[in-house]
């Protein structure tokens, strides 16, 4: 088995995502996580360029991690100076780390055009940097930034800088694909050559998305020789991502005999992954590979009856070692299969029940189907179609009417209105509320009527709302369908509505939303 | 330069995504668009499995297609029965297509677990089904299904199936990576080995991404000697989705010397790319390498100045190429071009204008891009923004308020009224009427006062109604966007609206558009 370092810059590089802004504390509590987690280095940030940073290295010398070596980003001191008189160099030293990655440029286009130095210059800028950090007993990851395109546009010269990274005492060299249009068989050929080039020394390998190929790239480059992997959590990162660690890991674990992260951490990787998209204010994407919440999901029926049969039919691994579930989705792609295996996941044991309810509730399924009802992101909506199928659902609130309003003055001022007539536990409960448009008024009116009642409808938070017309022949008296996802502290579930009018669609899931929540929440008391 | 031919198949496989529900009417619209685009091949569905695709094939009898084969989706017969009757395959033929695409088990495993024959049977099923299709003058592309599993288990069973597809006449053998875990490093020894097995075999791949390598999978297989590549627009399809054909077209075009798609064509593929998204309704991944609205953006200073001085620093390719856009925090130039020729477009000579109300244009677009607006779809809105901005804006009517309302009962009988006072050509006009749901209704209202002074309101037709929800942060009270498709019996325009309040943000789309219908007409007089 191969030792495989897992190098996380989610906090440097993977912040460079256009939108993501991540505050000290944001920065600390993913800090923590990845060190949990177990990967090998936590790329904190670039010490001295902005005061976040600084803070964010400062508030981390009280914590103590347990696998991780936090380390300071930084580059090659500036041209014609002194290296200790460097700002930047200074201010790694001052952020009391034990590993420093420091940048250089290996690409002699970016020495003349960026730079604007000579060839000369930059390599001293390289082995003097390097020099410098190693005197103060840092470790030093090299990172030779645009080593790939610097490769193919002067070969002897990027080999030249490495050369000069080893010999000031770098102790990895990392092969940077920064502008990342490269294929996998450009990554392969150039680590090659590279590593032949040099002995006993130690290659990471740093790609990024450009090409839709970070990931293959990365797990090329291992099968090369590298032993350090750079990369961000869910991928992301400048442009189009960084390399996706959460596909890199388990790939490596599974097929490729290395040992990355500990089997049991692996498990919590799909935790760790929506962790991070929730702190980045992300949402997170569905049809990510092994965490997203459809890596897994099984839709058309005939795929349906074979993972049933043997699940690697239709699986590449199994789910449960990157923790993440097989989940089963309702279509009209599918039949009685879908239906069962749907209802087992829910705890319903259907099994128990009489053959001709399971043909009811597929027959209402398909009916709600052709009408524009879709289940497949609504499990609350057809947990509910099951108990009533099976004549075991006790409503706890019923609507006795409701009224809503949008109105529009002169001066452009709109107030949206919405009142709700309830019949609870006997009680007529009648409610008044207003919102950030009707669908809003809606719902807080209803939550103001149950809560009374039912207290804990204030953990629920709703989490998309999503509408889209179902009609072929589509116009303003299109029939609409939306889709409410809602969570509380311990689950998340889907709602829906179809109705030609769209205030009455939403009704439709906001009830089945709150409804369900009080029914899971009464099993469990 | 060697000729690659794109089998497109976002129909098909695309369309087995979670939450993806294609009407009729959208496949034939995407339909045209892959045509247009230039793709080899358009898979359309799977006849005899549900009335949607037949309907769809009938549809596309009466379309002429001029760059792509219409393909029809399928399976080999049944075990054990007679090809001639076999239902799936006479609905092919049935389907009036020159191509046909079956797929057949390539994984022992398969065989003996799911289909559960004999290895012989799944053989004959195989020769039989494409010798039937032959016979019937269709050209037959053989989707190898779980080839590489299947290669792994068992070599040469798997080698065997191919090997009577060919013998039956197959003109093209597409080797399937159907549950998506392989490594490019497992596809190219594959391909490699199975393609040295077969002479003068025409060989193609189909790869999935459940491990995020299915781009480079497929890119992998071309390098190895296929010449076919199925996959789908932006990357959509069942769990981690299909090979992105948005990546793989530009890669293979740019950096191996293949030949796709014309040079002309892939300047829309960006283009291509948010059609989809839009016609899916699923919000586009701006980290999308290519075509994402993120691709060419830089937000490091650094990485800024850079491409200032020299554009490939820091991108892999001219984003032109693709029809994206460089974007740059400071300077949008590209902006200005796109307004421009936006406006050139539609009529309004901008050239003749101050080069500061170009300026203003751009600075309002961009407060309202900000703010969730999108203009892609909506020229009516656009044009009137250009007009307003260059106050030539003369309005037809101006809103004094408006009131909407829905009122459900104990019954369950639903009303929905809407009340509208306008100021036309001096006077007050105040109508009221009821609808198919609120904005149904809102619209009635606004027609029948508009009618009495702009008869030629009769003539406009709301074709398409969408909303999707537009903040990151969704609830009940997001910020939706609507938007609004509308014909004449010459034109078809589209009008946006972005609000809190989904009324009003209909109301915006629906003002917007009667506005540009009536301008039209009166230049037209």
């Amino acid at each position: 088995m191969k030792k495989i370092l897992i190098f996380d810059t989610t906090l440097r590089d993977g912040s460079q995502r256009v939108g993501i802004s991540f505050t000290v504390e944001d920065k600390v509590k993913i800090a923590k996580a990845l060190d949990a987690f177990g990967v090998s280095y936590i790329e904190g940030g670039w010490p001295g360029t902005n005061p976040k940073d600084d803070l964010f290295f400062a508030q981390m010398k009280k914590i103590k991690l347990k696998n991780a070596k936090l380390t300071a980003f930084g580059s090659t001191r500036r041209k014609n100076s002194k290296t200790s008189e460097d700002k930047n160099l200074n201010a790694i030293i001052k952020s009391d780390v034990k590993t420093a990655c420091i940048f250089g440029k290996s690409w002699d286009l970016h020495v003349k055009r960026v730079l604007q130095t000579t060839n000369e210059e930059n390599i001293k800028m390289i082995s003097e940097s390097i020099n410098y950090l190693k005197s103060k007993k840092l470790e030093v990851i090299f990172d030779a930034e645009h080593y790939f395109d610097g490769f193919k546009s002067n070969e002897k010269y990027a080999l030249a800088t490495i050369q000069s990274a080893t010999k000031a005492g770098a102790d990895i060299i990392c092969l940077c694909e920064t502008n990342g249009g490269m294929l996998p068989s450009d990554v392969e050929k150039i680590v090659k050559k590279t590593l032949a080039f040099f002995q006993k020394i130690k290659f990471g390998i740093h790609a990024h998305n450009d090409s839709g190929c970070a990931v293959a790239n990365s797990i090329t480059a291992i099968e090369k020789g590298c032993i350090l992997i750079q990369g961000t959590i869910n991928g992301i990162g400048e442009r189009c991502g960084n390399a996706n660690l959460c596909s890199i890991i388990p790939a490596l674990e599974l097929n490729k005999n290395c040992n990355c992260i500990s089997k049991k951490n692996i498990k919590t990787l799909t935790q760790l992954s929506r962790y991070i998209d929730e702190i980045a204010n992300l949402v997170p994407d569905d049809s990510s590979p092994y965490v997203g919440r459809n890596a897994f999901v099984h839709k058309a029926g005939m795929h349906v009856s074979a993972v049933g049969k043997k699940p690697e039919t239709y699986e590449h691994i199994d789910p449960a070692f990157v923790g993440n579930v097989r989940k089963i989705s309702i279509s009209d792609l599918s039949g009685k299969t879908n239906v069962i295996s749907k209802a087992n996941e829910m705890a319903i044991n259907i099994k128990n029940i009489a053959e001709k309810n399971v043909k009811k509730i597929i027959d209402i399924v398909k009916k709600k189907e052709n009408n524009g009802y879709q289940y497949e992101g609504a499990d609350a909506s057809f947990f509910l179609i099951i108990k009533k199928t099976l004549g075991i659902f006790k409503p706890l609130f019923s609507l006795k009417g409701y009224r809503v309003s949008v109105e529009k003055d002169v001066n452009g001022n709109i107030i949206s209105e919405a009142t709700v007539k309830l019949d609870i536990k006997g009680k007529e409960e009648h409610t008044v509320a207003e919102g950030d448009g009707p669908v809003n008024a809606l719902d807080n009116c209803l939550r103001k009527a149950l809560i009374k009642y039912y207290p804990t409808i204030k953990d629920v938070f709703l989490r998309d709302f999503k509408v889209r017309v179902v009609d072929g022949d589509a116009n303003t008296a299109a029939k609409v369908r939306v889709l409410i996802e809602s969570s509380d502290s311990s689950k998340w579930w889907g709602a829906i509505g179809v109705s030609r009018n769209i205030i009455d669609a939403s009704w439709q899931a906001l009830s089945d939303s709150f409804e369900y929540k009080l029914i899971k929440d009464k099993k469990r008391r």
